[in-house]
Parts: structure tokens; C-alpha cells; sequence
């Protein structure tokens, strides 16, 4: 059943016009790390591209195309895992970098810490050569349209709850069995400055075990730290539910006991997988035996063959 | 069963002419919270109350007294968290404030996000008229010696090992059966800029939750976080394990998964406390039935009244 990939370009509510767009680049994220899955290539590295793929695609909160904080600016989150030893990497309100998700795997593999944040991070990616980009390379007319209109007086609030979504990650278990999981986002619209959400958080932003599985979520990153989402749905797989179940549990509590809607991504072992949101859109997409899995909408699971180049 | 008061000062090797002090200190620290409980304070305010004992004691590794950074300055983490509605609040790598709990506590309050860093978190101390104190007046001699001992080449790798330790924390249940953490830590000794431990990071360094209990954690910051130790010791206490059986479990997890070492407080919602470690030593004091208990070795528990002065 593996190797096995599943990636998510965020939840939430996505505007009719981006919909098709949204799916087209997580399918594109699937066969860019599924290829790499293939040809024998890591868990860890099929994730990070993945996620690179996602975050050079405008379309996505994350990388280019992510949302503005309060003072227009682009502060980003990033993490990955690696489920062989429980080896994780972080960076928090990181700016100026076109890769946090590869400045996040540069921290587990070149430093003794998992997470490095602000100034931190970016002395650490000049120190690694990782090219300083410019501000404005990272701001798309969208996400500087949004942030006018949700600082105006009459600001939407419906526009609003859609700024507070659309991180992007990853999960997948190689040919071999490891696992690990990437997150990447830009953080929730007009957030101040210096916030740091679930993404830069080990257990809420995502979790890696090789023993028990692999979630990267999207949402409310508030309400996903309060439950420390990503280690609650694999306790619940450690009791013996379903990838699918133990997601649905986990996100059912967190709408329950915090009031925060989200989604994940879930891989198991044994290559099950999983693609739950209790928000009313998750754009995912998953590849497995060469069938090529997507959906919008809950219950969706369209299928294409992996060949299929749309 | 409570209130209910246990505080730390942190795992790993005290030198002997440190521990009388260090006891001391926590002993003061539980004395000054326990007041607060039995005046029908919150759980909240008594947590709170600890650590800003422990912050101010420039003895403790958290607010003055902080290890240094690689560069020779204090960057700090800390949180806390209310188990009534899992709300919580943390900084990280941030500087200049003298008590960086009680602006965890101010991000929980006054904002709607759970963690600010870096800048961002000292402009938001700044809005909230926190005071600016100089970076001097955060450092000890004491820390000064420890970090050029530590960049010198003959530096002594016991004497790095004991830097890594030393967060303080707090976790209460109060006469209403509220329960709340509170940890603050200066980090590792040597660390990278930026550098983010456990403290900041909700679930690794704290968890509260009314209905199962609360945890604050010290010691490896780094394997903390990998096996989200407290989130780990509550999930225990709600697989009906005590808080000692709980905290024992995910300790030799920790050690035998990834090879760390540190010590806990932990409190549930009956007011059964247990204060453990898997470190040589950790300085820790409990208030109980107006009864203070306090040690440093494994197994031990001295006691003695409450209104005993010293």
C-alpha cells in the first residue's frame, strides 16, 4: 500500500473562481513528490517538494501568495518530521526566503534545535547561502487586495475567515516505510506582527511517527494549538482507530471544545491514508498505486490515473 | 484534595553549593503561590505568581539569571495555559521584559493569537506598557561565567550539559477546581539566535486541561518537543494512569526514544500531584493541606508546615 503521498492546499472556504485552480496545483504537488516516491526517493524529500511546489504557486497561503500580516508585511511558518527518529525542524515569522519549508529541513539537518525564529531564521539562511528574496516577490495582487479590504471600515467578515486559512503540507510513507510530514503557511490575515500559529508548533502543526502515522493540518491555527491537533489524531490511531476516524474525532473535538473548524492529512504505516476537514472546503489530493485521488467538497474522492497530465 | 501548588526550578546537575539556594527558591516560590489559593485565587494567578518568583530569583534560568545565547544575550521563552478552556498564551526569543509569564500571560488575555515572538512580541509588551529593562539587568555573573567558560576551547562538557537545564515552571488547582500552567525558561546555554525550545511551544513545555490535569516540563528542550512530553504524560493520565505512573512512563519514553533527560510537575483534577524526574536532580516544591513538600535527589520528600518561614 505505500509508497503513498497526500497533500492539502488548505481549508477553508475557497472563492468559486480559485476552485479549480486550487485543485489543479495540489494534484500537480502530488505527482511532483509522488515521482520522487517512485524512484525511490524519501518520505522526507517527497514531502518538501511537495510543499516547494505549493509554496511557489501563488494560489496558496504559504511561500509566495501568502497572506499579509497587520502591517502588510509577509511573516511566514514552516515545519517538517521525520517519523524514523522523531527528528523535526521549524522556522516561526521568518521573512524574505521563497522556501521556508527548505529552510525548515536545513534547521533538523544543520543545527542541534528544531525551531529558530525572526531574525534567528534568517541569519541561519544567509549562514546556509539560501538567497535572500524580496519582499515583493512573495506579494501577489490577491493576497495586498485582501489585506485592503479586510483593513477597511467595512471590512467582510466572511473575507476575513477565508484569510485565516489555506496552509499548505504534506504527508507520505515511502517505499521503505518511513514517514514525515511538512506544513507551510503565511499565517492567518492581518495577524500581528510576531505571531506565530500552529505550523512552527511540534503536535499541532504536524507529527511524524513511523510507528504510528503522519498528520499535517489546516485551520484555525489557535484552535489547532489549544488541541494540539496533530499528536491528538495519532494518539487516537495508537488506540486503534482508523486514520480516517481518528481524524474525524479529533476535529469534531476541536469544533466541540474550542470552536475551531480545520482539516488534516493522515497517513498511516500500513500506507492508509486520510483527507478530513470539518471547514466547508479542503483542497487535497492524494497518489497511491499510481491512481491519482482529489476533492474539494467532504465526501469528494474523484480519481485519475497518475499518467493523466490535467 | 486542593488547592494545590507544585513548582520546579529545573532538572538536570545543580552544583552543591547552588542546591540549598535552589531549594530554597522554590520553596518561596510555592509560598507565594499558595497564598493566592488559599485566598480563593485562580489556578491562573497562582501559576503566574510562582514563576514570577522564580523569574525575579536571579538563581533560576528564566527572567534575570537566563543563560546567554551564542552571542552573549538573553532571549526567553515562556507560557501559560488555563485548563478551563484550553486558552493559552506564550513568547519567544524575546528580549528585554523581566517577567516574560506574565506577558505569556498578556498574549493569552489580549489578544487572539497563542505565541508571539521576537520584535513582535516586544512591540506588543510595549502597547501593553510592559517596561523595557535593559539587558544587563537580565544578566548574571553567574551566566556571564557559564558562557565564556562555554565558548572557551577547554570548555567542559558537564558544565555545557548543566546550561541546557534549569526552566522553571508551575502547575495549581485551585479551590474551584480550576487547573493552569506556567512555564519560563532562558533556553539553552550557547544557543543559536532564535533559537525556540519546548517552553514556547504548547503541549511540549505545558498543557492544561480542567478535565484531565496539567504538566510543566524542564529539561532537553529539544527531546521535549519531539515526544510533545506534557500533551504525552496527560494522554497517559487519561488512559487512567496517576500522575506519577504518567509522568514516569513518558520520561523513560523520552530517554529511550530520543535519548533526553528532564523532570516534570504535574497536577489532576482531584489535586493528586507528582513531581518526577529522569535527570540527576530537579529542584521542586509542592503545597498541599497547608503542608509544604520539597526535594532535589529522586524520592525524596521532605515536608514541613506551610507557615515555616524558611
Amino acid at each position: 500500500m505505500f509508497p503513498v503521498l497526500v497533500v492539502h492546499g488548505g481549508a477553508g472556504h475557497i472563492p468559486n473562481e480559485r476552485a479549480e485552480l486550487s485543485l489543479a496545483g495540489v494534484r500537480a504537488a502530488v505527482r511532483g513528490g509522488y515521482a520522487i516516491l517512485q524512484g525511490q526517493g524519501s518520505a522526507m524529500d517527497a514531502v518538501v517538494e511537495a510543499v516547494t511546489l505549493l509554496e511557489n504557486n501563488p494560489l496558496y497561503n504559504a511561500g509566495c501568495g501568502s497572506v499579509l500580516n497587520a502591517k502588510g508585511e509577509v511573516e511566514m511558518d514552516a515545519m517538517v518530521m521525520d517519523g524514523t527518529d522523531l527528528s523535526s525542524g521549524a522556522v516561526s515569522a521568518v521573512r524574505r526566503v521563497a522556501n521556508p519549508i527548505q529552510l525548515a529541513r536545513l534547521v533538523m539537518e544543520k543545527t542541534s534545535h528544531l525551531c529558530l525564529t525572526g531574525d534567528g531564521a534568517s541569519q541561519f539562511a544567509r549562514a546556509m547561502g539560501v538567497p535572500d528574496v524580496s519582499e515583493e516577490s512573495l506579494i501577489t495582487e490577491y493576497a495586498r487586495m485582501r489585506w485592503k479590504k479586510n483593513i477597511a471600515p467595512d471590512a467582510n467578515p466572511v473575507e476575513c475567515q477565508m484569510g485565516k486559512m489555506g496552509t499548505v503540507g504534506a504527508v507520505a510513507v515511502d517505499a521503505r516505510g518511513n514517514i514525515a510530514c511538512a506544513t507551510s503557511t503565511g499565517g492567518m490575515l492581518n495577524k500581528m506582527e510576531g505571531r506565530v500559529g500552529d505550523t512552527a508548533c511540534i503536535g499541532c502543526g504536524g507529527y511524524a511517527d513511523n510507528k504510528v502515522g503522519a498528520v499535517s493540518p489546516t485551520g484555525h491555527g489557535e484552535a489547532i494549538m489549544k488541541v494540539t491537533l496533530a499528536r491528538l489524531i495519532l494518539f487516537h490511531m495508537e488506540q486503534g482507530c482508523s486514520a480516517e476516524v481518528a481524524a474525524d474525532k479529533a476535529l469534531a473535538y476541536m469544533k466541540e471544545r474550542v470552536g475551531g473548524l480545520g482539516g488534516v492529512v493522515v497517513v498511516d504505516p500500513q500506507g492508509g491514508w486520510a483527507a478530513r476537514f470539518s471547514s466547508l472546503q479542503m483542497s487535497w489530493a492524494a497518489a497511491q498505486n499510481n491512481t491519482l485521488h482529489y476533492g474539494l467538497y467532504s465526501d469528494e474522492n474523484f480519481t485519475q490515473n497518475i499518467e493523466d497530465p490535467h
